[in-house]
C-alpha cells in the first residue's frame, strides 16, 4: 500500500490549529571562524528558550536527499509534504511566482535572459553584460507592447532583476516541459526548443509557440545593444499538485512577505493573507485569522538573506528580531507549533546548503527532549531524529491527533 | 535487488539463540504533568540498569511510518520483520485471533458490533448502548444456534467484550477484503458489502455470503432490545505471510499470555508455548524451552495496559515488576537479547501512539553506547539511531552472526 494513500485513509477532521513557522535558511554550521558557534547558538533568544523548556521535540530534517541542496521550491514543497522528487516545479514557474505573477492552471512559464548575438546568430554573451534592471524593464515593456498574443495564446512578459525576465504563455492545450532555448555556453546559436516527449500534443503546440515567439520578438530587439536577443529555460507548465486542503483536511493560510513564498503557497492552494510586512505584523495577523483557518504557514526571510550574505551578525540579529516577535504568536498558541527552516543557509557557505535544518515541534503530546535551547547541536539529540522534510506535516497531523489508528 | 532477497541469500544457519522481549506500549513521553519524566525514567530498575552497563546498543524505532499509530497487528508484524504496509491483516482476523479462534488458511473473518436499528432500518446506535458482555454472549449463542452454515460455508460466531463479536466464514473459494457493512455513523442504514476488487471471484462469493448471513441473522435478533442488529467491519482473509522459520532460518517460539499476541505469533508460524501466566513464569519457561528453539518472542502486556489507562504509577510499577523478573531470563542469557515495545502507549495519550519506541540490543558484538540506563531520552543518543521496526530482526540476525558478507 502506498504511504500517502494510507495517510489519507487514516485522516480525521479535527478542530486542531497547526502553525508551521519557516525561518528561511535557518540551519547553520559551527566553524572556527565563528568561535564554533552557529547563529542560533550565539543569538540571545529568551522567548524561544522558554518555549523549548515548556516541552518540545527536536530533530533535523533532510530537505530532499542526502547531499542535495534545494532551491526555495523543493525546500518548501518538502515542508508542505510533497515529495520534491515527485513534484518538480519548472524554473520558469518558480521565477514567475517569484515575480508575483499569478499563474493559472494550464499556464506555461519560461525563465528568460537577455543575451547578445553576433551577426551570424551566435551567442556571444549569455547575460548581455548583465544589463541594468531598468534596461531590462524597458526591453520587457517594448516586447510586451509588440507581442500580446500568438494565435489563441496570450503572452505575458515580466521583467526581473538585471538581465532576467519571465514569459508566461496562457492558452488552450499547452503543456511543458520543453528543451531549453539556450546553448548553455557562448559560441553557439540559440537551439530550437523541442518537446521533452515527442508524442505529447500540448508540448508540440508549445514548441511551435516558442518558435513563433522568437520570430516575433527578435526583430523587436534587433537594434538593441548589447541585449539584442534572449534565451529561454525551464519552459514548463504549472505541475498538477494535489491541493493542500484535500490532501490534509486542513484549511491553509499563507502569511508571507516575499512573492516567491506566497507563490509557492498558492501553488498548493493555500490562501494568501496579504498585508503584513514584518514578522510582528505576520504574527498579529495570525491572531486575527486564527478562527478562519486550520493551518498557518508563516514565512520569515531574513535568516536566509543574512546567510546568503555570509553575515554572521546579521543572521544572529535576524534570529533575535524573530525571538522578540515570538510572544505575539504565543498569545494564542496553536495546538501544534513547528519552527524550522526550508533548508540551511550557512554563513560559511554563503548560500543554500544540504545540511539538515533543525526542527522544533511543540504540542500537548510532543513530549520533552529535555533540551535547554533550540540549536543545531541540540537538535541532533532530539527524539525526532533525522528525517526527510516531507514527513514533517505528517508528524504535525499526528500531534494534532488527526490520524486514526492503523490496524487493530 | 530486493533487500529481502539479499537478506535471504546472505543468511547462514547458526546455533545462536535470540530473544525478543516486547514490553507492549513501552515508549512514553516526558510531560510537565509528570515532572518531565517518563515511566522508564521514573521506575527503579536495578536489573535493567546492570544489563545496560554490561554493554548495550540503544535506539528508537518507527513502528510503521512517521506519524502513524499502529494497532497491535502492524506493531508486531513490524517487530517480526514484516513490512506492515505490505502485510496487512484485517481487523476481523486480528479480532478473531484476539478471541483465541484458530484461523485456518482461507478463512475469512469479520469484526462485528451489535447495533440498534429503528423501524425504517436506520442505525440509531452503532454499539447498541454498549450492551453487557453477558448479553453479547447470549445473543452470539442464539445466532450460532440458528446459523451453523450458509451453503458450503461454515459460520463460526464468537462473542467478545460488550457489544463486540467475531464471525468467521470457513468454506471453499472465499476471499477478502470487502467494504464494511457499517455506515460509520448513526442515521444511515447498514450498507451492503461489496468486493474491494470487483473482478475477484472469491470476494464476490464472500459478498454474497455476507448478504445471506444478514438475511438469516437479522430475523433472529428482530425482537431484541437494544441489540436488534449488527455491523460488520474489516472483512478479510488471513493474509499470505511467509513463514518466520523459512524467512529467517530460526525456529521460533511465542511465550505470550494474551490471545491476541499468541494469535499474531501464530500468523507468522511461531510455535505457541502454552501455560505461563506471569512474566516470571514466561522467563522460567524460556529456560526450559531454551534447547528447543532458536528464537523466543516473549510478550509482556502490562506496560500497555497502564498507558491506555493513563496511569503513570501503574506503568512505572509494571516496569518494576518486569525488572524484578528479568534475572530469571538472564540465568541463560541468549546470544542476542532485545527489549523493546511494539509501539509507544504514552500515559499522556492514553492510547497507542506514533512516537518511536526505545529499543535495547545486547550481544557480544552490540558494543556499548555508554549509557547508564535504558530510557527514551537516552535511546535518542544510541548507536542504533532511529529506524523502522521491520529492520530490528535483521539487526538481531546480524548480531547473531547469521549474515554472510555481501560482496567481496
Amino acid at each position: 500500500m502506498k504511504l500517502d494513500a494510507l495517510y489519507s485513509e487514516l485522516t480525521l477532521k479535527t478542530k486542531a490549529k497547526l502553525a508551521l513557522v519557516v525561518l528561511d535558511g535557518l540551519g547553520d554550521l559551527a566553524t572556527p571562524e565563528q568561535n564554533n558557534m552557529t547563529p542560533l547558538e550565539a543569538a540571545t533568544t529568551p522567548n524561544l528558550d522558554a518555549l523549548v523548556r515548556s516541552g518540545c521535540a527536536q530533530g533535523r530534517m533532510i530537505p530532499v536527499a542526502p547531499g542535495i541542496t534545494p532551491g526555495s521550491g523543493p525546500g518548501h514543497l518538502g515542508l508542505f509534504g510533497y515529495d520534491p522528487l515527485e513534484f518538480q516545479v519548472g524554473r520558469g514557474v518558480i521565477e514567475a511566482l517569484g515575480l508575483g505573477l499569478e499563474l493559472r492552471p494550464g499556464d506555461v512559464a519560461a525563465r528568460a535572459n537577455f543575451a547578445t548575438l553576433d551577426a551570424r546568430g551566435v551567442v556571444t554573451d549569455r547575460r548581455a553584460g548583465r544589463i541594468a534592471t531598468e534596461i531590462c524593464e524597458r526591453l520587457c515593456a517594448k516586447l510586451a507592447a509588440q507581442i500580446k498574443s500568438i494565435g489563441d495564446t496570450e503572452v505575458l512578459i515580466k521583467a526581473g532583476k538585471e538581465h532576467r525576465f519571465v514569459v508566461v504563455f496562457r492558452g488552450p492545450g499547452l503543456e511543458g516541459p520543453l528543451t531549453d532555448a539556450d546553448p548553455n555556453r557562448e559560441g553557439f546559436p540559440i537551439p530550437t526548443v523541442r518537446p521533452r516527449d515527442e508524442n505529447n500534443a500540448g508540448q508540440k503546440k508549445m514548441a511551435a509557440l516558442v518558435a513563433d515567439f522568437y520570430k516575433a520578438a527578435l526583430p523587436v530587439l534587433a537594434k538593441e545593444k548589447p541585449a539584442n536577443a534572449f534565451l529561454m529555460r525551464g519552459i514548463a507548465h504549472q505541475p498538477h499538485i494535489p491541493l493542500f486542503e484535500e490532501r490534509y483536511r486542513l484549511r491553509p493560510a499563507a502569511l508571507a512577505v516575499y512573492p516567491m513564498y506566497k507563490g509557492l503557497a498558492q501553488l498548493v492552494g493555500m490562501k494568501k493573507v496579504e498585508g503584513p510586512a514584518t514578522i510582528a505584523e505576520q504574527f498579529e495577523r495570525y491572531l486575527v485569522e486564527y478562527p478562519n483557518f486550520d493551518f498557518f504557514f508563516i514565512h520569515y526571510k531574513y535568516t536566509d538573506k543574512a546567510g546568503e550574505d555570509g553575515n554572521f551578525l546579521a543572521k544572529m540579529k535576524a534570529l533575535e528580531d524573530f525571538d522578540a516577535a515570538l510572544p505575539i504568536l504565543l498569545r494564542k498558541k496553536p495546538d501544534v507549533l513547528v519552527l524550522t527552516g526550508d533548508h540551511s543557509t550557512p554563513v560559511a557557505v554563503q548560500g543554500h546548503s544540504w545540511h539538515p535544518q533543525p526542527v522544533l515541534l511543540h504540542s500537548a503530546v510532543s513530549g520533552s527532549d529535555k533540551l535547554e535551547r533550540f540549536t543545531e547541536t541540540g537538535a541532533n539529540l532530539g527524539s525526532l531524529g533525522i528525517f526527510e522534510s516531507k514527513y514533517l506535516i505528517r508528524l504535525m497531523q499526528a500531534n494534532a491527533r488527526m490520524f486514526d489508528k492503523f490496524g487493530a
